[in-house]
């Protein structure tokens, strides 16, 4: 069980690997949004920075005006609204046991009146076999909720990404089905500039009937972007997001935000970074002799560490501790971002060597890893 | 029928005085959202800066730390998550027929399955009377939705406010028949610097179950503070915040703009700047010789013109016509707010003054308004 | 207000004109359930009984199998379940202010998610003219739930029938509006056989998009027949009946209950005579001098009678007291049935003449009625 | 996979041992409503026959009128009603996977607005480790939901029964963690009359919050007894009935079933009748060699037969094939009631016995079963 004891800490004095929600917006956004500040604009998204970003990101996927965009406060409120948006009362979501909003969301989809049904993820992720289990096992009609949307997150909330033929077999399968296919794009930055990816936000357009763009995660202060590819239900899409609150009146300031984020491939960079300074820490890691508990595909690394580094580490830096092996190992999380200060990675980075030199030299060295399996629990996304 | 023809505008060339959203944040709450922006902060409003505006809240209401305080990034989320976590599903709201909730929240309240039931308005507001008939209606038990707790907003749709005692009447009568008292105050600053007005925010906490402290109205990029009183209800508000979509994880922006406006008397100084420019409007309007629809309260101005005035100020100016009188009169709905530019409200008197001037010189004065009595009809808040 | 003081009694000894479900089921329908007690059925509306059922309803629609016809064990649930099956979570019903949905069904369409715009009645109807305005007051999108459903009883909560023109008139509206007309038919049977009444089932067929035909309150035990017109809500139906728990695993005792109703005509004989009988009495009623509150249409009568002559009756009868006009005046509502026994029918008429006469001697006559416009209050249905 | 091939049929030619609800009533309970029938009795519950059946019902559980006692005419409904009357909208049920209200309910649960949380089954059942298990992976509050209620059926959807000590421990457990205990007591009757069985209804209702007494699935034509502990959800509890359309204005008609059913020991006869007849057909598929898929406890038998005789008894009965094993063999599902066919129980079992005989003589004989652990998938119920 991950150690929560630093959940209740208002201030953070020391340098947090938490998440990637801990600071501001990117300094480009913050300074666009000084700049519109005194402009008068029309409430209720129909402003021109709205209008501006919505351009911008129609042009990343190269499609036209009947794509709708929409942009909301949250990501529970992304996902409460989408799948909203696109089910009957009767119709069930199909998602992975450590989904977001299986685990993080307070029941919202549910609370919108509809039933998930939980298939075990494989690294994080649903494929067309655990679908189709799915499948097969609500088929008593009219007795079991009818499934109709497959939810999948890219990346996952473990950090894992899915490659073009994976997201195209699921695609696939959800046609013949009937059902359509939506993806949490909370992290989709990061999923699409990982060395695993080979998928463009063009393609995620093909391949999925309803995504969204995830601002908070990568230098918005807030927002995401919601794109709706079915016309009919982009025509109707905004009752949703007013009826579910995230109507915002000043809109404009995530207007402003997206447009800079898409004007050109600034999301994409922004991205990346995230993605290298965790590449980078998880080869220090390695190199210092420690196991990683999955491969590092995005901005997450999961690290098999000893217990006392583990609590060296906590003496200056703030992360989760995942999992507890056994009395010696434990598996922490490290999340990096754009605004992964150089130094304190660095700093942290010295720790792990100094103290992997140090053992190696009192031949405690052994690690107790297990390879490159992830196992599909969900901390805190 | 308001003319809705500028909705589909995205540019604003025309000064705009239709609403008091139009532009962004006060330069304050900008400058120290600048400051924050690097700091490392806990997520999902455990930040500092969230903690610092409770207790600048908190001192202005005079309460400790058991009366609740949760940011919320809308008035229809702050609406519609107050009123779900107050009721259990077989429990109503009593509103007036022109309330927010009823008129301009794409049925929200309905939406998370509560009956609204409707009474006529007096003056925008309820009454110890009208909230008595609706209880005499509705007493047929089990077969009619149990009346639980009465939703009123201060400023009004039509920007009256409530004195004292009328607010004091409805919480007697609401603790008489057991029902919970609920404030909308996206405008509660406007309401609370009226020259009408003999309430403070320590009063309201004492007179209600549970309000809402407008920030998107008055100052902020957006954010809206919900004031529970009640211990055991707050200790689980923020689970509905969650499901609803609106518990993001910056929080920290609206907790670094909400500890502005309340560090000093920064909020009421906003919403009274907006008082004195509607005020300052009226008597020009008055002093033409035209009449006012309402007395101006707070920041919303109803003025009986001539639809050649009306067609003379359109040129420069935007604002909604609220209502054709006849083929020569119009009611049209002014917003003034802390934003209000001095020289284009001075531009917009000096039209008025000068098409009185001109009018009087060829005979053609005359006004068809109608006193002070306001028209409960709603067209956009 | 209504008098509601023998709501509470458990025994009714004295006889009741109350409503039209005082009773159990018609002589033919309960001997059909006993000769279908012990044969062996698939559950769950899969039974003979209830296809024989649908094919007698469908005979009598002249339509075929791909209009559904589902059974309910409630008004309530049929009107919850076509709502929901009908609506999108953004879309409103439009109804009259005295709808059963609006006042006696506990919010059962808001618990669904549904908001209910209210318009005044005329006559317990809804009107083109009325239906318009309530679309003209619910335009402003998104910020309004989207009208898409017109919700009316026939006949009506106060008794009174729609003509066929009326009807006509009310769907080409909601055909040139894009709105699903629904009927509620509670007591489809009285109106069809209203001498005001003009229509047929085929044309309810016709004239409307979704409606049930009332089994509880014309002589069964239980059961509503939902009648869906378009193939595709139908395919998918029995989900919502199911989950709204009205799926019942011995759904056949309807199905035994319909196909009797509508072997032949016995559903409209039954209807017939509770409206005769109200004929018979408004005509006694009449004629001992007392005035109508408004002209009976179906099984309801609302007579305008002496209080002291409602004391007298009251020793023998019950009756809902609907209101107190004067010190010497109340409205009573009579509801008479299939089941109304005619021997206490006469007794109550023998009473009502009995006191004319003798007030005729003594010269106290007068009737303080107000002709035939009727208030538009329900009490309970 | 269950065989559902006959699942089409309108017919049953062939005697059926799919279900428990496939007759009407039993005739005491016929012959009372056909008493009843002409008698004018209160709607809406308020009835004399249901207060006969609710005196009946308390005198079993020995309570006061304290606890509340109410007629829903689906085992769907009771579930519903009782958990969105139990819980706050962020508040969620633990429930086994296999739990009817998971599988078979359509999503009724989450429809009205709560999250259920899945545990594996054990036998069927819940156990304070699997409930443990389940508190500890949802505790990261206000972003997962708050677990308050555990849901059991008694007996379960696979035939098993509750002792009272690990009814009792879960009680505990419950009180402990702040959790209501409601038991689906759609087989309540067969769990009740199990030999496995220790439990009263007495007991029942000392050690659940809420509870309700199915007559749908033991002799009634329709009804479930729920059975409300708390005084305070009580007196509420009946707006939940009306607000999900399970109010039936003929309610007597579940009165009086009712109060047949515990006038004196009937409901627990008839249930034992059904037990019975498992019991002895279970002896003899024993005695002819082959083997329990899981030992049986109530009304349920789960046999692995060799799929040619499968066929054989399919000729002349209708039962659910649940799983193939191999190619030779396959588990039924054969289910027994108060009205089980004398005669044909004792076809049945002859043909088991004759097929067995001559297998033995061909030396063919060998059963596959694997003892009496039951697999925890339920097809339906």
């Amino acid at each position: 069980m991950p150690d929560a004891s630093m959940n209740g800490a208002i201030e953070k004095p020391k340098y947090s690997f938490l998440d990637d929600y801990s600071e501001g917006a990117h300094p480009t956004l913050l300074e666009a949004l000084i700049a519109s500040n005194g402009s008068q604009q029309t409430g209720y998204g129909n402003d021109g920075y709205s209008a501006e970003a919505k351009r911008n990101i129609r042009a990343h996927l190269g499609c036209g005006d009947d794509v709708g965009v929409f942009f909301v406060p949250s990501g529970t409120s992304a996902n409460a609204i989408s799948i909203a948006a696109c089910l009957r009362p009767h119709e069930a979501v199909v998602a992975a046991s450590t989904g977001h909003i299986v685990t993080r969301e307070t029941g919202a989809v549910e609370a919108s009146g509809h039933k998930i049904i939980n298939v075990p993820p494989v690294n994080g992720k649903l494929t067309p076999a655990t679908i189709s289990k799915a499948l097969d096992d609500n088929w008593h009609f009219p007795h079991m909720a009818k499934p109709r949307l497959v939810y999948i997150s890219n990346a996952t909330e473990v950090g894992t990404v899915y490659t073009k033929e994976e997201l195209a077999a699921i695609k696939t399968l959800c046609e013949t089905k009937g059902l359509l296919l939506f993806m949490d794009g909370a992290r989709i930055g990061a999923a699409l500039t990982s060395t695993k990816n080979d998928l463009t936000l063009a393609d995620v357009l093909q391949l999925t009937d309803i995504f969204w763009i995830g601002g908070t995660k990568n230098g918005a202060l807030l927002g995401e972007a919601v794109v709706v590819k079915d016309a009919a239900l982009a025509r109707d899409f905004e009752f949703y997001v007013k009826q579910h609150g995230s109507l915002l009146a000043k809109s404009r300031i995530m207007g402003v935000e997206f447009a800079e984020l898409f004007r050109g491939t600034l999301y994409f960079d922004l991205a990346r970074r995230g993605n290298l300074a965790a590449e980078a820490l998880s080869r220090t890691i390695v190199g210092a002799g420690f196991a990683l508990r999955a491969e590092t595909e995005t901005n997450q690394v999961f690290a098999v560490l000893p217990v006392q580094l583990v609590e060296e580490l906590q003496r200056e830096f703030v992360f989760y501790v995942w999992e507890k092996c056994d009395e010696d190992w434990a598996v922490v999380r490290l999340l990096t971002t754009w605004a992964t200060d150089a130094a304190q990675l660095d700093k942290f980075q010295q720790t792990v060597l100094r103290w992997a030199d140090k053992s190696q030299d009192q031949g405690r060295r052994g690690v107790s890893g297990e390879g490159d399996t992830i196992v599909d629990v969900v901390f805190d996304t």
